[in-house]
């Protein structure tokens, strides 16, 4: 590669490293824990992308972690122009991920185009869902905000009434999908939770049909 | 592994990403882009691990890049018992460095010992500054906080009294030692920021020494 080539596409790294420092700025619905905020998604990404690997290494699972920890590095990239989507909204999620795709199809075009083409590729394989490091990726993703809430004793399911059954029928298929054994951990920690009080009382027609999410 | 063991190296696991946690309000001495707040640890780390992911694949480096993105994503976990410390600081290095290390050995430790093991190890490399991984990590590492203060018009620079002299000083062995090409650009750039103004008026020591720090 010819210097100046070098040059122009490290200054095109540095212009897409730039563009994703809004993702600082997009907000959750979940507070880290003791700390009277919102957690972004940047700092999120972080966190999960270390639960992949140290869970991996722990369990010596099979899957490619490297490819696992890079995936949710930049899985939501896309909520830069698209915005986090609360997870128990029932409606729009086709929409959504059209919204999400033309994101990352313009911010990842920031970066030089082996960086792109690597990302976009990393960010359509998660949202395909189906080689084994997508699936735990998935499980890992859905997981770490229900730690979250459980740690602090509800959190955003009692802030935005949110009942046990929505809560299992929302993440359990990804996280049984892509980590059974996570999800065998989970399902107990869930249960412990209920007895806790740290969701909320469900509505009668979300006890009638638990799937419906 | 057993089924149980398996159950404990999870909870372990759990217990290991909710200790983290706290790195997310560990604060460092430059803003976001546009925030009108000092980012956390936990953000940073992700960014500067998505800027050498596509820095590597950009310029197709050699470097092993998912060591260095693990690498970056873990090498500031002690700040959660030692505190960030700003970088320009000028005394208290070596009581720092063993500081961080018992810290690490605490939060690695809670995780199961496959993971802690691992982590440690990819730590002390990173600390070491021995490998091409190492170095190249932390060429990203120093450079981000240098570009995020350019785009902010001088930012904590300005803010902190921090002269152009004094950041040359302090980035430029690292950066040049780990990524020359990306020295090379960082280099230019840091010259237009200080005829633009970016850079506090250095005191008189600091010129006489320009490379004391």
């Amino acid at each position: 590669m010819s210097q100046r080539q070098t040059q122009i596409d490290i200054a095109n790294t540095v212009l897409f490293v730039l563009e994703i420092d809004k993702l600082k700025g997009v907000l959750r619905k979940v507070r880290p824990v003791g700390e009277n905020r919102y957690e972004n998604t940047a700092e999120h990404s972080w966190q999960i992308a270390v639960f992949a690997l140290s869970l991996a290494k722990a369990l010596r699972l099979s899957v490619d972690v490297n490819r696992v920890v890079c995936m949710l590095l930049i899985h939501d990239i896309g909520e830069i122009d698209a915005g986090d989507k609360f997870v128990f909204a029932e409606t729009g999620w086709e929409e959504r991920k059209a919204a999400e795709l033309k994101a990352v199809e313009r911010i990842f075009g920031v970066a030089p185009d082996k960086a792109a083409e690597f990302l976009l590729d990393l960010w359509k394989e998660f949202d395909a869902g189906n080689s084994a490091e997508a699936r735990f990726a998935k499980a890992i993703d859905r997981s770490m905000p229900v730690f979250l809430n459980l740690k602090n004793r509800g959190g955003s399911w009692l802030e935005n009434g949110v009942s046990y059954e929505r809560v299992v029928g929302r993440v359990r298929p990804e996280i049984e999908n892509g980590c059974p054994e996570l999800w065998n951990y989970l399902d107990r920690q869930l249960k412990a939770g209920r007895a806790r009080g740290f969701f909320a009382i469900p509505k009668a027609q979300d006890a009638a049909q638990p799937d419906k999410l």
